[in-house]
């Protein structure tokens, strides 16, 4: 799995309990796999369409540093699953795992679309052509 | 189901896609069901500790009002166990369930901490005692 | 009075003197009111008027749970008076009290649109029709 | 009435509506209220305990520049009562006005503290000592 | 240097370590070279197009007053170039300072529009035409 | 240069002109200095002091995805210097960059502190340790 993206976890993430407020980390999840999905269908109509059960196995304190890392398990006709993990940065301890996100790439009326995608590409590659 | 807390979809909880964005809606949900439990269970210390495949069904457009229901699943020795659904207020079309979402009752030290409860209780009756 | 949105107080809703910063309260009851009358009025485009004076009773701390009640005193032809109390959900202490909050039904123009209203309506009606 | 606090109204400021959120508004005049009278008064701990009648005489679109004037109406023993109105910069037209807002200097125990203040001070008078 | 702008150092502008997040702090200045330089350039559509090196001389904590203070450096052709200011309203101590920010005019393509501005004009002036 | 921590740019992340906030960029690019110094120093009192000139040479749009890209220039005794680069994802096309951002380790007490680090390390390394 890559990590890519890293959060500081500042005061505003917090909930009443001094821990990382769940839904925070849920919207960071899900704006990880959006743009994770958009990189790889190159279709900026990607949406989250279905998560698989989600173990919130750690929590995290302010001034935490957290990575999110994302991994394609599967490559649909219209659609992208992923899998996500989050941990701790400095202890690479686990702090949520999520094992099937299926995202979807819309047309203009919002319907499913092909993106003839069946690999992971890199930008790179795909600038030197 | 009872539903309580409303939304309004502002122009900051949007995607780029010009839909509201999937992770404000986790955001919400996680929030809703933090607080419906930090009621029942009459402790501050309550934490989301897993929940169930999230279904998206359909999505609101900006200016959409959108209404979160929780429902009681089953009260456990520190556990609480909620059904959630999320619906456009005017048509009250679904836009996204949760069959099981699991919220734990903590102790000073993080640990699990048995609750009491064996049923639903409503605060005017406690303050009526 | 009914009683329907509630709030998780977290750290960003704070002032420095770590008490519910009013600026945040008077935001959720304006997002109340707004969406409230929108759903009576069935007009999206409803705005804020007129409050009357707002006396700040008492406040909350981070952790509290508030709850938002509207009730309806007038319905005028393009407007829809409220009344409008916050209170400590565990404790019912009130918060806030606002004795007359006037919305208006606007046009596509910004003038005042007779909205036909006289009632409060129950959207399950609505739909039942 | 002396104008100081300048915001731009960006897109998070909007209501689906496309004009500026009224809950954003009363955000942004309750911490000016706040911070001019923590500043007058020399106490951090100073509140918000009323404020009269709110009309809103227009509201402002996306790009706008408004500017927030404030005006002491009154020294009281531990409160200070203030005038406040918000116009747009370019135009001077007035958005919001409300005549008076009573802010309240309080304790370590959250009991009103007379401040000994009777007149407006400049802080670099102040700082010339 | 004028002085307009004020912030209230809030929770939510913290970072972990409890002192106010220069990211916020940067975030506060370029919002006012924005719309200090659209009041002065009568165009909406400027940006900010260089920033000459920043010093953070001090921090501010949690309930702080900054003001942030501008002053025309140059009147360029399609350019507007600022210096920048940033001090703790209560004991004028500076918190940054930034000597030239060059602002740029736009027209409609998003390329240099000469503005025809020479000196600082107030907007009383314009009005009273 | 690695580039990390990826961006999504949303309706809550523009300027009124449409084009991404320049406030928000360098709010990005703090906070991934501060946590890139965290990591690297192991010191979460890790503080910006200098940042030397921003050039923004090109802007993004709603919907696009930029990437944020540091590369340490020198370890200092208790400083870290680092330099900066945005992207656009998909083009590659540079957004923003700045050479050399000073980050400050400090001691309880906001003295400097020496990190006695002389070279970047990955914390995957030291954990097998």
């Amino acid at each position: 799995m890559r990590f890519h993206t890293r959060k500081w976890v500042k005061p505003g993430d917090m909930n009443p309990n001094r821990t990382l407020f769940g839904g925070r980390l849920l919207e960071w999840i899900d704006e990880e796999c959006a743009l994770y999905s958009i990189i790889q269908l190159e279709n900026p109509k990607t949406v989250t369409k279905f998560m698989s059960e989600i173990d919130f196995r750690s929590s995290a304190k302010e001034g935490d540093i957290v990575e999110i890392g994302i991994e394609v398990v599967k490559f649909g006709r219209a659609s992208l699953t992923l899998q996500c993990e989050v941990r701790n940065k400095m202890t690479r301890e686990t702090i949520i795992t999520i094992d099937k996100i299926v995202m979807v790439s819309l047309d203009e009326n919002g319907k499913p679309k092909p993106h003839g995608k069946t690999k992971i590409e890199f930008v790179k590659d795909r600038l030197e052509k």
